[in-house]
């Protein structure tokens, strides 16, 4: 069954992932609104048929939509949740797809209660941002999270899983504070192993300048995330803080336990351990490829 | 001038890179055996006529080559290195490609003058293993690295660079020191910041069991380096121990760094920390793109 046909979905923000949305649900029959302050990004959408209609005005681009989906920085989100609420005194359903749960969730609790609201979060991305990154494919086959708030009833939770399947993805349902200490470990760790990778190969360019010369594709996949949009990951890490210096503080010392490894020079026990890495990697690797 | 054609060239090793060296030289024009301890290597590369010939046998293998290349990891060249000169008191030309090249580069240093030696290593790789990972395109465009030792004469030189441009990739001269300091930052650093990650992903996904589910492409790209060859990395850790640990104790001062940002919880503090890693990476591409 497709939830959305006929629905009128208004998407707020054009971004990577509002772009990828809208074009993973054009074929779905719904009707697609965009509300982004940007006019070329507007312009741009509507001349590809990316959207039916695009506004910079909140208020008239949710006005008769079936459901509100804020693809934005999870600070942005924090306050559009309020604006969308009252901009929709007769209801909505409002979903966002932010990269942190717990704030927008506890934030979605304190709307008022004509509205329904549900937390999501596709674990999809890219290191580069915006309309023209745009990929309809983005979202297939990955695991698309789902958080209930007290705002979420049988209609929100429904017409969130609809919009998970129509772009392709799976739903999981997910506890906020169990989602912030996943995504800490799984993608915002990262981020930061590999912003201070770029910070000390940089710092060698800059005294030798033949440091990207010499790099090849394991540097380039190792360091990938660097690229990415640096206000969007400071307002992950203001609203994900504790769980990402856990993770943070939990991987340094797997680094001073290498580090002490290579120190020892016991070839024996740094071959072991490299080698249960590799383990680990080949089983990550298989339950990927299971799923 | 294809300086290959009609030479005969021996593959020590007849793995990823050994396998990948066949395949780029095929098609020009000189004679390949390959030399591989493993029967069923050897079937499959003389099956699929990757090689000419095949022998477990280094003293028949390298009898009458003109260029014997040692693919195979670091110590295990260096044991190769006196055993081919030794089955070649008639001279040849020897090339090696192993990762890591004081160490090699201070061995050919010893060899008697019959032979001449170059040093070399090409600046590309996967994380899988073996023959059947081998690929023509693995060295196209890529940085390839040559070290010149005592025994490097002007035929060794220029069969040496006869063989990167033959494979497609770029040759660059360098002093073995500045080479192993330069992939201990672009090259080893990345993979122990994998490997560090694996370890830490891989212990929480003992507890929760919902890890990799969560995992997207910016944890593959990240992690992807752990997936090594843990025998291969561990000798580029006894032959590089210092470069590397100089590289992994700066690299946990940035770590350090970030964390402290993230304690202090100065938010523009953190957002210019972050704001500069996507400068540095968008130089970084740029210059790769440039090459």
């Amino acid at each position: 069954m497709n939830r959305l046909q006929g629905k009128t979905v208004a998407i707020v923000g054009l971004g990577l992932m509002g772009g990828s949305l809208a074009l993973a649900l054009r074929p779905h029959g719904g009707r697609l609104v965009a509300i982004d302050p940007d006019a070329a990004t507007r312009q741009r959408a509507l001349a590809q048929g990316v959207v039916a209609d695009a506004t910079a005005d909140l208020t008239a681009g949710v006005l008769g939509a079936d459901l509100v989906v804020l693809a934005a920085p999870v600070e942005a989100i924090l306050e559009l949740l309020p604006a969308v609420a009252a901009a929709r005194p007769d209801g909505c359903i409002i979903l966002d797809v932010g990269s942190t749960k717990q704030a927008i969730v506890a934030e979605m609790d304190r709307l008022p209660d004509s509205v329904q609201a549900v937390g999501g979060h596709p674990m999809c991305g890219k290191e580069t941002a915006g309309l023209a990154a745009a990929d309809p494919g983005l979202f297939a086959g990955q695991t698309f999270f789902l958080c209930r708030s007290s705002r979420t009833g049988a209609d929100g939770g429904a017409m969130a899983e609809g919009l998970v399947a129509a772009v392709g993805a799976h739903a999981w349902w997910i506890e906020p504070a169990e989602h912030d200490r996943l995504v800490a470990l799984v993608s915002h760790l990262p981020y930061f192993i590999a912003a201070a990778l770029m910070a000390e190969a940089a710092s060698a360019a800059d005294v030798t300048g033949h440091v990207w010369r010499a790099s090849a594709g394991g540097f380039k996949d190792t360091v990938r995330l660097a690229g990415s949009e640096p206000g969007m990951m400071a307002g992950i890490a203001r609203t994900n803080r504790q769980a990402i210096l856990a993770a943070l503080h939990s991987y340094r010392d797997r680094l001073d336990e290498l580090i002490s490894l290579l120190e020892d020079g016991d070839d024996g026990a740094l071959g072991t351990w490299l080698a249960a890495r590799q383990d680990e990697y080949g089983r990550y690797r298989r339950e990927k490829e299971r799923d």
